[in-house]
This record gives structure tokens, sequence and C-alpha cells, in this order.
């Protein structure tokens, strides 16, 4: 795609500053800007590189002055940053707009209900009975089950995989690798040491704007749904088990896993790598560091670190000590010998 | 599908209490009952929600003893869990038996052999002289190697991808997005600093009833095989390393992580996130808790837990101190100041 | 594939001891050898397998001297475990070789370029402007995406998925399910609690002879590039987050994890279940233990372990006290005994 210079600024409702002609395909940051992209300049930080940059196209805050001559063509705007931004959302929504379709071959079940503006990739499977929402995008080699219902303007990657009966809400984004509804992690042992599979028949429910990372996986409910709510977004590699309900906008980065029916509050930021036991019951607005072990309940608001986890302070508190265990122990010695010595002068 | 409450009680060998017609299309818990939904009532503790739940038939154990009228059909069983248990396997072995037969497009390498039974998706791939045992099913865009043998009655879900000579047992499943023989990862360090691969040659084994979770990697024996023996189940995003080997009726948690050539005896129940350095052997019996680092062998039925891992009751003591480790040092500390007094008493 | 011994032994400038016309058609380590196969005999502790294996073919040194009869074939090398090396490479090579020309269906956008030599496999995706570089293997249900370039002699494992705009080395494996250039996790927090999607625009650059583990997966960068340096081999399961850069030569093992705009030096080896905050330096030739988390820059040539990581001298010392923590408590609170009773003999 191209733009010039011109019809950018009315899109934006800035001012041209340069040639209104020149054609930009592509953004670049300042610092490495490159002929025929856009930048821009929003953190004063950056302001040498507005004079050296190759960048075609720099937009620029309407107060800015300049303080030496610049060869890029500049666009003033309110705020460079959200213009910048509002420029991107413009950008992928354009190039999204032309996946648009269906590819051959895929597979898409006769029972099955496709709406308007769908995009469906080559190699795609829909399932019977699914439902495929408007202006859905499904990339190539992607799996639909049988009965599952993916809301409007959602898009699933190349390659993520949803089993049957499972429901995506509007605007979510699975990407490519993430399996939505595998069997939860279900077995009664038998007295022969062997384990008998308990069947999974939930589902998994995913609200509106959703968005589920690279191989994610978020197993089905044993029976009932596993439920995501609306706004969270999980990072890649996460582990959601059977049963668990996430709240809304909690974000959770990647390698962190959920054990089967823990429940997040809304709102509540988790570290990558953490682990969470089973059934438990996290509050909401909590926030937890990086790499912690999840043990037991946590009340709304806490801050907590560490493996089993405490509050922040403290873990900072133990880290300190703890670090420090060697000299500890010698100060624990060197006691040992002093009142070994007082003993001794008192015995004497 | 849909059952009428007399077939359910005849299949059951129960008496049913109300509508003999009613039917059924799913099942529900009772505590969220839905109409046309089949639940049970094992637990007293739910008792209350047989008297409000909405589902339109239920299981009862016969000795139960209403308290009050209740609406849904009843249906009276020996184990009203049991029974539940029993019509759920009956319903997947249903669904299951409706997949059959081969979806277009597939390919199937003319000299793979294909028994009975069979379903083949859309868009899976059978490799050259791989061998798919009889009612075996392998979902759409699953990958089926060269030489690969598949078991009677396997279940392959969507997106499963299996390398070249791999053998999977009899009854196993494995689901969306796991991969099974991918290269270890093995690299000989060059004096210049790179690193040559060594080639991964060998093959994995499944032995029957393994269950492999979604996203799950098993590599590849470097030479050999890594072996999973009968009766395993590895829950989601589990990495094994080559020549890897995991004894009969072992379970493991998700997010766990086995180093290459180690092996796991019998019976084990490993905790998340758990991970495993090279070349150890591991008991029969084994516990391990969640997030374990484990770099040394472990005998027959021991319990342990931490990184390093310590046997649970020792590593209950250790968190305890661990967690007042702010405490104890002003402990020392204290104690250092009430010394230095008593020195000083000492010397005046 | 079938080979004669004395084949073998021309390819390897050996000497053929027995039946030069004897067939083998793969490998196996000498202590459990089968017919039909080839072993070597480099390590003098398994010489007793030498005269019992039931392997067809065995390669031993030069310089070795039997002390029994041998009923397998022998071929005498100047280094066993070299030449068998050789061996393992050339077979590979004769069976990647033997792959090649498109399957179908698969899907090659009409504008995309694809060089001599190429296997592409059945179901998959070359997208738009996409270039295939020469003897490039692209198993089935690989997803190229638009635009991504891919370098001559790379191998696309069945299912691996490489989002629009990447760039692949030459020589670069990917193995099944990696995902290379899905979004990075970045989102704007917005003043109602929701998170605002951060339009992710960049993308992810492999140099050569890179090798990406299974499930692994290597977002994009926001803006510009996610960079893998010349001969950098990531395990499974692991995560790059957006605009990290990992150096030349360096290793990484399963289930680590890097947190955004972290950059990594050249020639460093990582442990598995590492984790690493963003916006961290490592430098180069540093050494990091298993499940370590790295919160702070590392200079040059360290070694460390322990979450937070310290010098792996101090993390061993640290360890031991952490083990005999109670031991340490019961010594402080005998020292309190001791020291109340000091103080009441002086009282007295």
């Amino acid at each position: 795609m191209e733009f010039k210079a011109k019809d950018i600024a009315t899109f934006l409702n800035g001012e041209v500053i340069g040639d209104e002609e020149i054609k930009v395909t592509g953004v670049s940051k300042i610092e490495d800007g490159k002929e025929g992209t856009l930048a821009f300049l929003a953190n004063p930080k950056y302001e040498s590189y507005l004079y050296s940059s190759d960048a075609s196209v720099i937009l620029i805050n309407k107060q800015f002055e300049l303080k030496k001559e610049v060869s890029a063509t500049l666009i003033k705007v309110d705020d460079a940053y959200q213009a910048f931004a509002a420029l991107l959302d413009l950008y992928l929504q354009a190039k999204a707009g032309l996946k648009t379709g269906v590819e051959q071959p895929s597979y898409i079940n006769e029972s099955a209900v496709v709406k308007e503006g769908v995009y469906i990739g080559a190699f795609a499977y829909i399932g019977k009975n699914a439902e495929i929402g408007e202006n859905v995008k499904i990339y190539p080699q992607v799996y639909v089950g049988d009965n599952v219902v993916v809301g409007d303007n959602t898009v699933l990657y190349a390659g993520s995989k949803i089993y049957d009966d499972c429901i995506i809400g509007n605007g979510c984004i699975i990407h490519s690798g993430a399996v939505i509804g595998a069997d939860g992690f279900g077995f009664a042992p038998q007295d022969n040491g062997e384990y008998k599979k308990i069947a999974q028949i939930g589902n998994v429910v995913l609200e509106d704007d959703v968005e589920i990372g690279a191989n994610t996986t978020v197993d089905c409910g044993t029976m009932g749904s596993t439920i995501i709510r609306k706004g969270v977004k999980l990072d890649n590699l996460i582990q959601v088990a059977h049963n668990c309900e996430i709240g809304k906008n909690t974000v959770i980065a990647a390698l962190a896993g959920l054990a089967g029916t823990t429940k997040i509050g809304q709102n509540c930021q988790i570290g990558g790598q953490v682990g969470f036991a089973g059934h438990l019951a996290v509050g909401n607005n909590v926030k937890i560091g990086p790499q912690s072990g999840i043990s037991k309940n946590i009340k709304d608001g806490r801050v907590v670190l560490g493996a089993p986890a405490v509050d922040l302070k403290e873990a900072i508190k133990i880290n300190i000590v703890f670090r420090n265990l060697p000299a500890l122990r010698e100060d624990v010695i060197q006691l040992q010998k002093e009142i070994k010595e007082i003993k001794q002068t008192e015995k004497d």
C-alpha cells in the first residue's frame, strides 16, 4: 500500500511542511528511518534523529520548534504519538480488509453458517453446525470444530485449533498454534495403578475482545465451561486448565500455567512462568511477579511475588537475607564462638 | 444426539420416576441444570439443587429419599455418579463413532496401509509406508510422517504432528498441536564457537493407552527411541527430550520439562512446571511437587518438593524458616548486640 | 535405503573385514545392534558388545585389536565415531534429497517466487510475494505468509507457521508447530481498565543456520525486527518476545522465556525454564543455569544461577545454607537460650 503525505495529513487533520506528493509504503522508527517510510517524533530525547533520519515523512507535534533544517517532509499534528498509532490502526484495518473471500481448497461443512465479509484461507476446516460471524478472518489451516460459534470481527490466525462446542466472542484474536477446548487433564486412579479417563464434555467460552497468544492452550471444562472474560489478554505458551475462569481485562504473560478450576479476578496482571495450583480464588486487581508459585487464595488488590508467593515488600526483604545467607551463617558461627568464650571466661 | 428417559433407564438398569418419554440432548451439572439436559445427584451437599434444577432428567441413588417434590424426571440407579460416568463414556463413543470415512481433500500416500473403521479428516497427511490401525480417528490437518505406525482405536486430534518412523500404540489420544518425534536438541560445539548439528535418527515409541496433551513435544531419540510406556498421561505444553523414558502409568502436569536421556519410573506423579536435568534416574511411585527442580536421581517412593528438591517434610520446614528470614536476621543482629554488651560488662 | 559394506567402506576410505556384499538398511547402537543395521565402536567401554552385537556391519578404529572372533562384518577406519557421524549426515542428506517437487493440493500464490530443487508438501500455503530459495523443504501444512523470504536449503517441518514479512536465512531448520512472527504482547492500558492493542507491525529476522524447536514462538517486533543471529539454536517451547535479539551461536534450552526487547549476546548457554525480564542486556559467553530468573543485566563471561540469579559459586554457597535453614534456626534459638542464661548468671 502507498500513501501520499497530503492524504495522510488530511486523515490526521494535520499540516504538511515539505513535499505534499511524496509517497510512503511503510513505517519505521525515527532512529533507523528508511526512505519511503513514515516515522514520528514524540519523545524530545530522539530530536537529533529528526535532522538525520532518512524517513520520507515524519509526524511531529504542532508545538515543536525546529532547531535545524530537516530534509524529510513533516506533518504537524496535535499529538504525534497518537496520530502515529491511529495511522497504524488504519493501516492494519486496510490490510485486513484485503483478506476476504474463500480460498480453495478449504472445507466448510454444508451445515455451517458463514456470514458476510468473511475470509477463509486454504486448508481451513469448518465443522458441522459451526457459525462464523461477519468479517471474521479465518487464516489457512485453521480448524473450527463442530458446533463452534465465532463472533463478528474475530481473527483466527493460521493453524489455530478450536475443538467442538467452543464459543468465541466478537473481536477476538487467536494466534497460530493456540488450542482452544482440548480435553482437561482428568483421570480417575484405579486400584491397579492405571488411570481411567474422565470424559471431558464441557467447552471453552471466550467473551469479546479476548486475545490468545501463539501456542497457548485453554482446556475445555470437564462439565460446564472454562471461561475467559471480556478483554482478557493471554501471551504465548500459557496453559489454562479445565473449568478455570479468568476475569475481565486480566493480562497474563508467557509460560504461566493454571491448574484446574482456579478462578482469577478482573484487572489482574500476572507475570511470566507463574504457576497456580488448582481450585484457587484470586481476587481483582491482583499483581503477581514472574515465576511465582501460587498455592493459596489471594485477596483483592494484593501485589505478591515468590514461590510460595508473599507480599512484594516482604518478598524483597526475604530476598535480601536470602542472597546473604552465607554471611548470616558466618555471623551465627561467630556468635557461637563468642558465647563459648564467654562461658569459658565465666567458668575460669 | 437425543435420548429418551426410558432408554437411558434401560441402559443403566434403573427405574424412571416421571415422564418416561422426555428427551435429553446433553448433560449439565445439577447446580446449573438446563432444560433438555441430564444431570446427577451423588453428593448430598448438592441436594437443594435437586428441587430447583431445570435439568429434565436427574440420576439419583436408589436409596435416596426425596424431601420435597421434584419437577425433573428422576432415574433411580445403584450409584448415580458411576451411572453418569457410564453414560458419558457411551455418549463419547457414540459421538466418536459418527466420525468415519475419508474427507476430501486429504493425502494418503499410495504405499500407506489404512485399516477398517478409520476416520481421516480433510487436509490430513499420511506419509509413505505408514500403517493406520482399525478405528483410528485422524482429525483434519494431522501429519503422519513416513513409516509411522498408529495402533488401533487411537485418536489424533486436529493438527497433531507425528514425524517419520514413530510408533504410536493402541488406544492412545494425541491432542492438537502435539509434536511427536521432532529432532532432539543435540549439537557438537566447534572450535570457532559454532554448533554442528548431530543427526537425530531415532524415533519415539508410545505404548498403549498413552495420552499426550495439546502442544506437548516429545523429541525422537538421537539413536534408538524416546519411550513413553503404557498408560502414561502427559498434560499440555510438556517437553520430553531425546532418549527419555517415562514408566507405566506415570502422570505429568503442564509445562514440565525433561532434559535428554532422563528416565522416570512407573506410577509417578509429577507437578506442573517441574524441570529435570539430563541423564537422571527417577524411581517408581515418586511424587514431585510443582515447580521443583530435579538435578539428582530420586529413589522409589520418595515425595519431594523444591528447587533443588528435597523430601517434602524437609521442604516444608525449610520454607517456614525461609518465609521468616527477615525475623531470623533480626534475631541474629539482636544476639550480636547482646553479646557486645555482655563483653563490655565483662571488661568493665 | 540400502547400502553394501563395500560401498560404505569406499565412501569412508576404510577396509572391509568379512562379507563385502552384506547390506544394511539402518543404524543402531552397538549395545542393542540389530541384524541389517550398521553400528560403531569408539568407546573401549563398549568393547564387549562388539563380540555379541547382532549388527551386520560395525565400524571400528584402524588401531583396534580384536580379542575374540566377531560375527559382524567390520569396516576399519581412522576414527569410527567421525566416520559414523559422516555416514549419518550422508544418510540424512540422501533422505532429504528424496523429498522434492510439489505435492497436491498445495497453495502457492501466483506472485510467489519458488526456486529450484524445492519440496512443497500437500496443504502447505505460500502467500503473496513470498520468496522460497533453492532446495528449501517445506513440509505439509506449513504456512508461509505474505512477503516472507526463505533462504536456500532451509527446512520448514510440518505445520510450522511463518507470519507475513518475516525473513528466514539460509540453512535454517524450523520444527513443527513453531510460530515465527505472531504479534508481540503489547497493549496500552485505558482509564476504564481495558487494554487497547498496540499494532505490531515489525517482523522476525532469522539469520543463517538457525534452528528453532517444536512449538517455540518468536514474536515479531512492535516496530523493527526481533532478530535471531547466525547459528542460534533454540530448543522446544521457548518464548521470544517482540524486539528481542539473540546473539550468534547462543543456545537456549526448552521452556525458557524472554520478555520484550531483551538482548542476549553471542555464544551464551541458557538452561531450561530460565525467565528473562524485559529490556535487559546479557553479554557474550554468559552461562545461565536452569530455572534461573534474570531481572538485571549480565556482563560478559559470567556464569549465574538462581532466581534472582547470582554467580554460580555464590549460588552454591547460598543453596547449602538454604537446605540447612531449619538447623540454622535451631542454632539461633540455642544461642538465645544461652545468652539468656548468661545474663541471668550475671544478674545473680
